[in-house]
């Protein structure tokens, strides 16, 4: 294993097509903070059967030409080299990808769209990541957020699209919550808050991206599992509506947020696990909020919850001996393998 | 008076206990700029009054307790010890904990909420204030507002809680105004405008506040009834709704802005004096536009307009002889007593 | 003709009347990047024409007013003067002024709600260029979006005012869209898609417009036309409302980014083009879906649209050779006598 991945690394460094190839597969990795063409790979697959699962092969296809064409435009518009070859032009693109088709109805034009929106993620990306790097922030997945909220919206006005969000504009508050009641069959449920970070609703798409987590990092597979499980907990004892709960659409959200403030941006501990149960506390009532705030528009939060709350959670100066990005890569698994972000 | 005062500051510098007192007096003391323990003491009888007045006591405890959990937290997180000695991570926090009793339904879900809540408001308090500073700005109550509407937005969600703002989400423009007809008992109107600065409908509670304010700053005080007044008879003369405007809900976001911008951060005088008239009709302007963007939400404004307005007119470069934050409290009745902020 | 524009400047350097007069017939050319007091003439004209053929002079007086109040309350409140010279401070608050009588039913109040409007045009153009300029960009017409989407929004809740928007606050995807079908008669469509960049509906006033740029700048000129032509034709493709079409409303926006992004702030060339081309249409997108965000509102996009694609597109760093703003004026028609901005 370790002797394919040096040979990989090789060939990258000597190939450009290798090189590409390695960039789009290190993509879906970074959505959950991994740089691990590996990792990537592995959840390609996760998402791969959670499309094929539901019947709805083009997401997988989307998600895949959304990786292509993003990273491709960042290649074109010559962004910095280091951080387009570790992926992070690739994984706002590939989710908008998967975006796209999940909430627009299938026609030739559609592609298009998904062709042009993920150029744009690119160039959002770079945008947003000027931005922010005023404070020492990234946009995390926010371009992939702001895109598809516009292509969604855009939707609307354009007669040759339907809106399938099964989100009705209303006003918030109207329409009957199911409640939650408890239920002790909640293991598929913390599994499928993990695919949803995908947009996929499959408990075993979720089983593979703790796999695909594992391969590089322990302690992200670890928070993974706690952000799902804290915040769905949550949300079924505040009674949040069943249906959604079901589907694990309130995990998500708190499984990046628990990645990014627990294991990967300060060295995993004590104080550190305080302020993250409390930053899924947070996730949670933002992603809640902004469900609210979406309602009269008919549209997903998507992933802008956990962007919200991960960039109010690391704009204070604190003191938990915060590490450069990924540095701890040291202490996982494949850490002898790959160089770390 | 001088002497207790006296000693109180000398006590307060050596016990932990009295330390921790006084920075959560002064607390509802920094929601009108004010940095005195005693000013703080009168507000706080102005909120119990209203409280009690109104039959809502639980208003007062939410209010004492949001202001004792967001002060706690700020310690915890190891915040710069002046300004926690300022009062200036209580008093955001202070409204979070008058907001939650006065817009949910009494219930043991409710405490919690409202802890997180104001310990949230501490967290955002510093996300915010990191993100100002780079324009020489704090983010002065929006942490308390942006806080209590992810509260309100997010309670629609859940089915333990029940909303009770009395604003039904509509389109603005539905319903009919009452409009404004002259009424010559008006200074009741007006000093409700300065109680509802802490979401308390009373106007022998704005007196009290009155009375808090010349403790510490003459000028204030003239202010603070300045911008109620403008901003009253401007609404009354649009024909504004006039069931809001008999509460002075169109009084307190300029009673903030005519004391930020006239009194505290800049040097009286009249050019200044000028330029907060226009900010008093500038913040009716916003509040009356805030209004109608929270319509479909059924969220009420806070003090939203206020930190909206008081950014815009900080922003420009101007030529006013500003003055560092409360230098000139020197001038004011307890000047021998109290540090300035 | 360059003789006179020679004794122009040199009466505006001495004479302060002539240079007040100077710096306000600017404004109305720097909405669309130029800074030439005769292309503001001409745009003024062509306003007039499109006021007075629509039967409400109104607008154009509006337009006169709001310009001038927003010049001389930059005078007062001492702002940079080379920038105030250039009519930098001219061209936000003369398209308040237009859009205050177009949205507003006619009434006295109107005029001094209008002349408050104008001048805090001026104010939000002094903040929002403060934060702007921590990214090297400028507010562009936000600070005339921003005011006038706050003042319609607040006549909502007046009842001295009614907003005339013909957008009534519904659900976004409500209502049928009529579909966009070909039309061989697009010539005026085009033109009546730069005459919206000034709120009016009118061929001719497009014409005019086009002249205007020509004086100044040839490369503008063919960018509005660009911008017009594509934003509308990719309208038309995916089928957007007929009767906006048919008005020019969904070109206006494209025409700024493509002056802008074309042809103002980079080096005109082939790539330069190319990303022209992306930027008219994440324009139209990014109108689209403001459009639905607004929906609910009732209120129109304006130029919001053009302000949030052209810094999306500025925002990154590129490699297209970018040059001051206006440098290449040089190569414009009457270069040899108007100092560029």
């Amino acid at each position: 294993m370790t002797a394919i991945a040096r040979r990989w690394d090789g060939l990258a460094d000597r190939n450009p097509l290798v090189q590409f190839i390695d960039a789009c597969l290190r993509g879906p990795a970074q959505v959950v903070f991994q740089n691990n063409p590996l990792t990537g790979v592995v959840i390609l697959i996760a998402v791969a059967w959670g499309a094929f699962d539901s019947g709805q092969p083009r997401i997988f296809g989307g998600g895949v030409l959304g990786l292509v064409v993003g990273t491709a435009t960042a290649l074109a518009l010559q962004v910095d080299r280091a951080s387009w070859r570790k992926g992070l032009f690739g994984f706002s693109p590939f989710l908008t990808g998967i975006a796209v088709p999940t909430f627009l109805d299938q026609r030739p034009l559609m592609w298009l769209y998904l062709v042009l929106g993920a150029a744009g993620t690119t160039v959002v990306t770079l945008a947003l990541n000027a931005v922010f790097k005023r404070w020492g922030l990234t946009a995390f997945t926010f371009p992939f957020v702001l895109t598809t909220w516009v292509l969604l919206l855009a939707a609307y006005q354009f007669d040759r699209f339907t809106v399938l969000t099964q989100l009705t504009p209303k006003f918030p508050g109207e329409g009957t919550l199911t409640g939650g009641h408890f239920n002790w069959d909640l293991v598929p449920i913390f599994l499928r808050g993990i695919s949803q970070v995908f947009l996929i609703n499959s408990w075993v798409s979720g089983l593979l991206i703790i796999i695909a987590l594992l391969i590089n990092s322990r302690w992200s597979a670890v928070f993974a599992i706690v952000g799902a499980v804290g915040a769905t907990l949550l949300a079924l004892w505040f009674g949040a509506d069943g249906t959604s709960l079901d589907k694990g659409l309130f995990g998500f959200n708190a499984v990046l947020t628990a990645i990014a403030v627990g294991a990967v941006l300060h060295r995993p501990g004590l104080l550190v696990t305080g302020y993250t149960l409390f930053g899924i506390a947070l996730t949670l009532f933002i992603q809640m909020a902004m469900a609210s705030v979406l309602t009269p528009l008919g549209i997903p939060v998507l992933t802008g919850p956990f962007n919200v709350a991960t960039w109010l959670l690391l704009l204070p100066d604190r003191h938990f001996a915060p590490v450069p990005n990924h540095e701890r890569v040291k202490e996982t698994v494949v850490s002898s393998v790959r160089r770390s972000v």
